[in-house]
């Protein structure tokens, strides 16, 4: 697991998964589990179909608890870990019927946030190779009402999070600028907000040089090219010292383009795509064996 | 707009956004936004950045009206609507703080949906060209927490809504044959559920014929070759006449691929990529004017 | 509109207004509702079908508003009306794709809550009439989730509210009794709850009498004849003086046998039935005007 | 417990057991129960009073939890089985004050829901007598805020639910016809919803041909007498075949009048009194045995 | 523990603490407890710093249960146990990332309710002592979302409760009076809320006649000297008789004028600061032991 | 009104307020202001009664309108604005029933904030005079259910918000350094949470130094004396440079010691007791004027 990989907070997955139950159980349950007879129990693996990273484990786990509390399942694989095609993520077991209803619930959660964690490795990887100094970040561009669920996958990837809402920090954009100078701006935002991060958004080198004379903390480079960025990192560190402001790169990243960005110097990377973008992790639930009065064997089918 | 283009119940956009908003703005508010001078009004165009279709505008006026009932959004481009990159979908005017609060959240549900929106349009262009009879479908593989807004998309996009949830219809698959026969599994179904679909996934053609026989009413391929397909729509269409039986075909279906899929037959291609690994719309809020104390005016680089 | 029949609080009728829409229209929305074309408007009266007395005006316009906040609500008979069947209580207008989808919800808590009502006030006019001075009350033994509105309706039916809840008020049944003398309960609640009512279950006169020595406000006479209720208010009156210890009775009573009660003299007769088994008041909604570019006229079988 | 008598989500029992607790004990708790010293511990058991069929199980047993993890709650009757006066459906035990507090709670839901499944299983019977291949089905009539309840209610009464909500399938009534032909309604719903029943409601024999020509999966016939129903019926048979085309019977339905529609031939009669007007079973709470420093034992009239 | 301190009702427990420890964690969690190492393990005390009487013990647990279910709490100050600078109330062990990221909302709570039990005892000790017949009574002037827990406290303190809110009892001031002389008031408010305690603002003793002629039930007298309140306490004991009609003193009562009153006779003296003004009781987390592959000796310091 | 007062988002002033309404009104609403004619409007103003500082502007407004949207408020003095005794920060007009049952609520919000608002006002003024460069702040010691609207208050008082919750910043204190090393923590902290101010907390000049070494960008001192604080503040400015590591205080900070702290050269000043234990402004609501049927001229002692 990743050494910052720490887990969403349970008041979050708690929340999230009742919604997501409701929304696929209401008002009258599973029609088609019902056919099974209430006394199956059978045991079943989380199968991995590609390669990727997973993340996820206390939602999943939390969707079976919240259908049935008999339900027991069994990691393999923690957060953060890397998977091959055919590897079980994780077992469950328990009654037949609670376990399909509970089934989709579970894998919802677990390929999103697989797949979010699976690109955020792919960009972590593709930057450390290229300079090791340069962080991967996700950005507050995530999906409505699983912020914290996806950062905190984006941590099991292994990259790292940008500010987690509007709350947390300062960053001026253009749009802020239209009614305000920008040395007004960052002196406005270290008076009222002491101890916060002060970044401001350039397209511009003179943006860069301006933003470090009114005090900016980091600096958010968008839609640069990286040669330009090479410069822009050069200027900030010759200004402001290394290691004192913070150079972000944002707005035309790829994982092309990214180790190129990183080779430039810049100390963050920000990537939307992380969590807006991401494709699901394929897992699929496959049945092991299948207990009752009326079970028959799991063919090797399955 | 598409035909059957409904927009997603009111009661799900209002919860949906007051959560989202929760999460990027507790517990201080936009720090950031709160730098420019409270008197700052301005009008900003929602501007999309590459072709697609647009989802989403309940969701994004929610977002804006929830931050400040003040804010005025105007549309130009109703859901489902094809957009081309300039194109300014929605104008919202107001205090500029609000508006800058509010940003990221509308855009975070506009692109999302839109995205989702996009991807179903291009099945359905797909899908149409090679049988205009049949039809692309989502499924059950939604994020959690947004299935009435991202089944509302996928009609934005002109495709349609499978089974909204468990609690809908029928469907029998694999794991819940175990301990079941089909033709037990299906007359069950009717008897305890009448008046439901019955579906039932079929791996090979011998199980098609199976389904036919228990009194199935609708079949899933489940990742079968086109050939293969064609073959089992020729055995429905043989045995239960056209049209009282349905033809589904899953699992292995990807834009290139659902053309030959059409092409063999089938009523029903379903596609989980729809919901669960589209990529968002890039859409993004410009600033048109400003208006306060302290504005200035806006360049044309904005 | 009887004299105490105060509306429930608002807070109250937008939850359960919410609960109730996302049960009926989650996830999908109203799908026979989206085959009626977009630009269709209409005008509906809630029509009764039998004698009743309305309730629910509030439940019912917030139901058509949180569908469509454009839809239009006239209200004919306040709560607490008297109505007789064709009696037109309500007239709604607005998108029919809005009003249609509505319909069910605003029925459902007009139609139960009116139902509660007319209960109420058959018992009042049948107790009324045995004897003015007494009065019919509801229990705690309210449909859960519905207990402010039901409590609202049983006083637009003209009846009155039993404690609102457990945090109310003290009242002592058999139960409570067990590991404790009735005097003793008495006396620790005059003293560690200043200013509640403190009620007293007697199944036996001799239980009466160890109330009033105990020092109880009120005492509920349960399950006892009209001679054995005469018997005890004698003794109340004599012991307690006129007015200051209430007589309940409960238990036994039905629509037949609640007269007798009243003219045993009784302050207050309380009915679970009201809340708990009162049928519905059936209203229904027919349509009286459509417009719409293919609506045709609506015929008077309607 | 009949077949298909499965239970309701427990997404929907918590949050509707935690709503009614609210609604019981806030602000102040149970004035009278905390009367009671804290170290008394009980036994009680939930008695029938009259005949009846069960339901509710999961919510009595989650109010007593919810109130206090500790009380343990034994079950000797499962939903859907018959009771006579006089037996125990279940046993509590646990902390007195807690028991209680609870009780309340437990039995509204238990009373009501059982007194649903009661109503259900006396129109079942009614019906199966009269002709064994007809089926009885609930409504969306439903008390708000509990359709999930109440319809697992009406399977555990050996009823049969008819759709869940206006989001699982069609059914085309009068108001929907006013700018709208029959036919064009049937093919948009097959079109739109693919997979759904689309069902159209009939007050007259022609409609049930015109029904039947627009490609109707089943027919509603609404306020009809047996013989017409009767006529239809073969109408429906003789031009869709036997079982392709669902008949339903609905509108003026009672216990009386439902074997007349059964013997008619219809597949289905649905009735909202299930839901909308079943009078509780009456089940109450009677202490067992109490232990505690000042207990004193239970006397027989208990 | 005194007699009638008994605990606030779990759900509201439990929803307080969800909402609270949703405002400290999310998004991201506790930053700083993710860089001790997952396998440190902990106890910790929690230690009074000063004088007072402790509340709250149901949602401290109820924060660390929530964090993590494997944190365990043991009390060893019960609610309302007097406790001095040093006392440990309680040990608290387990993970020590979760430890730390549940320990300010735990101590938020108890610091909180313990001082509003602490306030609440200085009343009532100096109330006691200047009549032990006076009790001491919380207000409605509680802070919003707490009534529950502040309310719990105050019994915890060993003082009462007032009504619990506006729907339990009846409490006419001059606001009320405007439209309405009082004997109305009183008489409408018999009429319609039986068995509720109907009390009357008084400013002046005429008011009192005039109240006690009207039947209230209570008098508040409001910002009346202890002079006054004497008089008025004989006019009730004279008109009414001992015990039957309540008097209630509150508006300007300290600490100070409290025994004053208590002098003068009054039944009840009613405090808004226990609930409004109270201070925080000083109570912090010191850890005691640490166990883990890098932890080191906790010094004494700590 | 202070620069920084920005309004808290309104997504957490319109849950809390319907919270508090619940709490205040459920289940059968206001029993006193059910007396009031329906007919009565009125019109009052919110008087302050001491001196003090106003927040709470937003949830006194939404109290009123969620009771009865149709009340109309007129705030005459902005939150942040001084007020005197007898002045009227507000006027409400509208039915005198709604404007009464939302009486409470409106103030509990409304005191209580500006109690908030007036101390932290307090601790400016005094630490402005003593060295304007040093910054009052708020803590995480905020009431659950409030750190919104708290910390909100605190700006409308002038002083400023510590980091909101434990997502936002990294605060090393004595419990996290158990297993941990403090240059250790500091480096992990810069690596895992890139921008975020790693502060530690430090009891003696030695651990000062030792945070700098680490690269810590802020040192709390905890209830160190003056003259250690001006020691360490030496220390920073040597070793870190002016302006470049923030030196906050906390502990042992009183209205008294505060000055001294900020003379000692402090750039943040801590203040718990801000949110924790400020008693509430006086304010209550005068009747000015009512009008209905029965209405009387309201009296000047009102």
């Amino acid at each position: 697991m990743p050494p910052g990989c720490v887990d969403p907070p349970l008041v979050a997955v708690r929340e999230a998964v009742a919604r997501a139950l409701a929304e696929d159980l209401l008002p009258l349950g599973d029609l088609t589990a019902s056919l099974v007879p209430e006394s199956s129990t059978g045991r079943a693996a989380l199968v991995v179909r590609s390669e990727g990273v997973v993340a996820g484990r206390l939602c999943a786990t939390e969707s079976f608890a919240q259908v049935d509390p008999g339900l027991i399942v069994d990691w393999h694989f923690p957060d953060g870990s890397k998977v091959l095609p055919g590897n079980a993520v994780a077992e469950v077991s328990g009654q037949m019927r609670a376990l399909l209803a509970a089934e989709r619930t579970a894998l919802n959660f677990l390929c999103h946030l697989s797949g979010v964690a699976t690109m955020a490795r792919r960009y972590v990887e593709a930057v450390c190779a290229a300079n090791p100094a340069t962080r991967v970040l996700d950005t507050r561009k995530t999906t409505p009402g699983l912020r914290a669920l996806e950062k905190a996958a984006v941590r099991a990837g292994g990259a790292q999070n940008h500010r987690g809402n509007l709350s947390e920090a300062v960053l001026v954009k253009d749009n802020h600028l239209v009614g305000l100078r920008m040395s007004e701006a960052v002196s406005l935002a270290h008076g009222r907000w002491p101890g916060r991060l002060v970044e401001v958004e350039c397209d511009r080198a003179e943006q860069v040089a301006e933003a470090l004379s009114a005090g900016a903390s980091a600096v958010l480079l968008d839609n640069m090219t990286p040669d330009a960025v090479a410069y822009c990192v050069a200027l900030v560190r010759e200004r402001a010292g290394p290691g004192t402001v913070l150079v972000e790169v944002s707005g035309s990243v790829s994982l092309e383009s990214a180790p190129a960005y990183a080779r430039a110097g810049a100390d963050l990377i920000s990537v939307g795509a992380l969590t807006h973008s991401a494709p699901v992790l394929d897992i699929s639930l496959d049945l092991i064996a299948v207990r009752g009065d009326e079970a028959r064997p799991v063919l090797g089918g399955l």
